[in-house]
């Protein structure tokens, strides 16, 4: 754990977010700013500052993790598909310093161009969607 | 190997590619259609229609082989940054049904949004990116 890390506040339970999945080495809790409904992260346990940096056994499990989590959105929430993405230094969008991978479902009428910008969803609806995902 | 996939063809050597680096289950070679400059794409060897399909195996290995080049295209060629992407369904903009993942090199002034309009590049510079980083 890193001090003053977003995500490791999150993962060691300091930090309140959704949780939806997790397995040993990675934990999945839904985005607060979502680009578009069931918007997910799926961060490796340990502390990195990106995806180069991140052990090659947290990866693997952050990447299952995302796996299982991108049929899930498109089973449950009824989502057309999904994009997987990972953002590395500031430059390529990334805003919070710990090795993230987001799970964005995709539907056939959404706007969703990146970058996007983060704006506060609604919490009752990110909480009802997460409902349906754990 | 499944008749009619572009990249099976490329992993099969009937389609010509211009490969930087592979691992038993995967290869990556230049998109020819780069978004910015130094832009690959990561296959694995086996087919699978998206990243839903894939055997963990073989997303693993793509994962951790596009791990690597995502350094690597950071530091030779001096990008800033980089994307990690998948595309699950052609709402999520995926154009070729064989599991891939897009590494995008980042750099400070590019002009990068998503979707992007797939372009040709130019295959001179291509292939000497592609020296770059082989």
């Amino acid at each position: 754990m890193t001090e003053n890390c977003l995500f490791c506040g999150i993962v060691a339970g300091s930090v309140p977010s959704t949780q939806v999945a997790s397995n040993e080495r990675a934990i999945a809790f839904m985005d607060i700013n979502p680009a578009t409904a069931g918007h997910l992260l799926v961060v490796p346990r340990a502390h990195s500052t990106d995806l180069r940096e991140a052990d090659a056994e947290d990866l693997t499990a952050a990447t299952l993790l995302a796996q299982s989590l991108v049929s899930r959105v498109i089973e449950r929430l009824d989502a057309d598909g999904a994009n997987l993405l990972s953002c590395i230094g500031a430059t390529a969008w990334q805003s919070v310093f710990h090795t993230h991978l987001h799970v964005v479902p995709r539907y056939e009428d959404d706007p969703l161009q990146l970058p996007w910008h983060p704006t506060p969803g609604d919490m009752e609806k990110i909480q009802a969607t997460a409902a349906r995902l754990v």
